[in-house]
């Protein structure tokens, strides 16, 4: 059996990002802290917080974190004794936390924990353990997880007007768009592209911004830097009020997203699931 | 003198996050772009792209491709011949990104490429050369760069006037900090703490949701998730309006910004500086 105190310490240490503020959550000294993660790390033989500076995990660090997580998740579905407040771990990508999933996150009971998936690494980690769910754009199978899709995410190309009439006067066509900065959210961000080639049919090398925060990223776009693939339910506003343009009202890019849940957890976190179920009814297609 | 075009093509696969959409943006094919970087790989004596999947560059590549944009930047300060198009990679922060700084960047000439910043690694970067500046709360002095006080941004503590009421009948104390839920934007956030020990005169180990964007960051406190040290500049109608309460008017909490820029490009910044300057002056306090 694993040594569940030691664990607690070096989960407060990575979460709170020092031995003092770890050692003041659990009412210990900062070499108390110190020691029982010296002891934990002598046992696993391996090396579970860099001390930095920064302080930061490892990666084994992280998974026995997120394992404790995950052991708490499941006490608080015992529904016996007074459960400690447990922590949920989730990914949602950026675009679904910027719109959509906040209201039914408040219905969570424990504390939620964060995690901004960059369209790649949720997978990775579900299937670490990192996460105990993850909403998603990717929907391959995950071993012990169950997989739901939510509803497709619309997006519209869209720009300022004075953008779009300086740099589409004809509208956006291969040519204007080989010219006109667009906007990106990452490397990993093919939806312009994906858009791109959809209206033109041909593969472009779109000059890019890259903005990595959704309401950045809509705020790029009202403010003239480029064109973007911007959700429909951060944007209607502004394109029913004339600050955004949309480039071609009958091409929207619907993206399918999912939920991703460990199977281990799925009943502890049922009410979750079904607010996220509910939330996603109202805000996405279906 | 370094082999400039392979500079380019490895810049191109790092942004664009694949070999095929680098070979499309240079219009070459996929396996001369392979080749440029193999050489260049056999000449720098170490590997520059991770071929993952995903693609992703390694710290040397990273180092070289911003070596291009600080090169792409001197040449579009020499205002001879057509320049290419430049690339500007800065950090910012994440709070300052998501309330004054976008209209500024709109008077960049160039395209931007925006790192958020966490609060600890905006140095590494503009050392490391891998931005050329950075907005952030961060003065210490970085060899080669250059230090403007862009002014102070103001915090306060918030929650919806619900949480306040079920979490803080008697206003915040000590004790009801301990057992309201915070929230908390990563492990580098210490705004929670540094305001609830100022407030009492105890260092406090306060329970925490961690939701690291800034707009989800004022829903959660919205939605009464937990209370969280909000920018003024964010959440000023909220409190207007009654949306969300301020936990002590008379104790914000005020953090000072700071423009970081390397001497080497900071002429070919000047016009990006005036700006920023000036939508500081307007936005934050002296």
């Amino acid at each position: 059996m694993l040594d569940y105190p030691a664990l607690a310490a070096l989960a407060e240490v990575i979460r709170r990002g020092s031995f003092e503020a770890a050692a003041l959550a659990l009412r210990v000294t900062p070499s108390a802290v110190s020691q029982r993660i010296r002891t934990l790390e002598d046992r696993m033989g391996t090396v579970l917080i860099d001390r930095g500076p920064p302080v930061r995990a490892t990666a084994p660090g992280l998974r026995l974190a997120a394992h404790l997580d995950q052991v708490r998740l499941l006490e608080a579905g015992l529904s016996m004794a007074a459960p400690e407040r447990p922590v949920l771990p989730l990914a949602v990508n950026a675009d679904s936390l910027a719109t959509w999933v906040m209201p039914a996150l408040a219905a969570v009971p424990g504390l939620v924990d964060l995690t901004i998936d960059d369209q790649d690494h949720a997978l990775d980690w579900l299937r670490g353990g990192l996460v105990a769910a993850a909403i998603t754009s990717n929907s391959r199978p995950v071993p012990g997880c169950d997989c739901l899709r939510l509803g497709a995410m619309r997006y519209r190309a869209t720009a300022s007007p004075d953008f779009a009439a300086r740099h589409f006067p004809d509208g956006a066509t291969a040519a204007s768009l080989a010219q006109a900065p667009s906007l990106c959210f990452n490397a990993k961000d093919a939806l312009q592209s994906r858009w791109a080639q959809a209206l033109t049919g041909a593969r472009l090398a779109l000059p890019m911004h890259r903005i990595p925060a959704s309401q950045a990223f809509a705020d790029a776009a009202r403010l003239g830097l480029g064109w973007g693939m911007n959700p429909e339910l951060m944007i209607r506003d502004d394109l029913d009020q004339g600050g955004l343009v949309d480039l071609a009202p009958d091409l929207p890019l619907d993206v399918p997203l999912y939920w991703q849940f460990s199977r281990l957890t799925g009943p502890a976190l049922a009410p979750l699931t079904e607010a996220i179920k509910k939330a996603a009814r109202a805000a996405l297609l279906p």
